[in-house]
């Protein structure tokens, strides 16, 4: 059974990513499928919503989002900390070898997104679903991948009225952040801030 | 007076930003100098350590990165929030049309950085400088830099023998994560990932 899912209005799809959460990118081309851990993604624009990603050249993850040309974005929660870090740490590839991947070994669910192939892992608590813009130079220079986010669900326990809402949610449906080597820090506090005095508000970037 | 601040080792600078964090970004070139906020931000490389951060076109931060070919990331913390959300939501052009700038404006303390020009906001308990990586087709189709980071220092009482240390600091000094419209949400409690049974730990990337 899946928690109340809502989709996410694209133009609010940058909401998701704003805080810095770890993601887990799943991809699948041609019946091979797998999932890694990325650290390293954050929204690039707005509306249409796109982001930013790093992808290893030597993961199994890249070769299908190359062949495949998109992937999902998900964000574990604290509940899945020991998945996040395994899927981090293992090769996909090595088991795709012997016709297996880490789904399989580790018995996990997954259910079909709304524009793309790849599978999105059950338990997370959003995802979403993006195709590559392609830039080939960047792509192989950097491990850098922007992508066009073409669909956005969200677990509503804990993301509604546009905006996540841990406090209202049980702790283990926290986004986790990464500190490193496994370790994570999950979102606690909330602070809003103000305008000081001594400058003017405008609308626009600063 | 300055806390304490060490050099971070750069193969470690991507550690500062790995969870992340809100960064400010400052840039000077000419006698002019502005600061603004920035959610979207992620390391890109361990080493040389790399970054990528969304600056926007219409911003004067990017008017004096284009020129000076630098900028500097630093991590503003909870006691910050305030400053945080004001200089992300004010212009840096009108206030230099008028000879004045956001940092005499709020009286904000600075000091200098090791490599780069740009002003080192006192407070923050991180500051990365870095040199601009030209992409610029990237840079006008995305608002998208990359830079190299050629210096890096933290705030020791919240970040030692290379990790942040949120546990064993006063709560003013934790690092904020925008979820949007000025609310931000602050690291809370840290949680250890730990290697499920199905699947072989292999060191290098999934």
């Amino acid at each position: 059974m899946h928690p109340p899912l809502i989709d996410v209005p694209l133009p609010q799809a940058s909401r998701l990513l704003n805080h810095g959460p770890t993601v887990l990118v799943s991809a699948a081309h041609g019946g091979q499928r797998n999932i890694m851990a990325a650290a390293w993604a954050m929204p690039l624009d707005f509306d249409p919503p796109k982001v930013a990603v790093v992808i290893d050249k030597a993961t199994f993850t890249r070769q299908l989002i190359d062949a495949s040309g998109s992937l999902v974005l998900q964000l574990p929660c604290a509940a899945q900390a020991d998945l996040c870090f395994s899927v981090g740490n293992s090769s996909g590839a090595a088991l795709a070898a012997a016709g297996d991947d880490k789904f399989k070994r580790l018995g996990l669910a997954t259910f079909g997104g709304k524009q793309v192939q790849a599978p999105l892992l059950a338990g997370c608590v959003a995802w979403l679903e993006c195709r590559v813009i392609p830039w080939p130079a960047v792509q192989a220079a950097h491990d850098l991948f922007l992508a066009e986010v073409v669909a956005a669900q969200v677990d509503s326990r804990v993301f509604s009225n546009g905006r996540w809402q841990f406090d209202a949610a049980p702790a283990d449906l926290r986004t986790l952040h990464h500190l490193g080597g496994g370790r994570f820090v999950l979102p606690g506090q909330a602070v809003q801030g103000q305008m000081l005095p001594g400058l003017q508000t405008r609308p626009a970037a600063a």
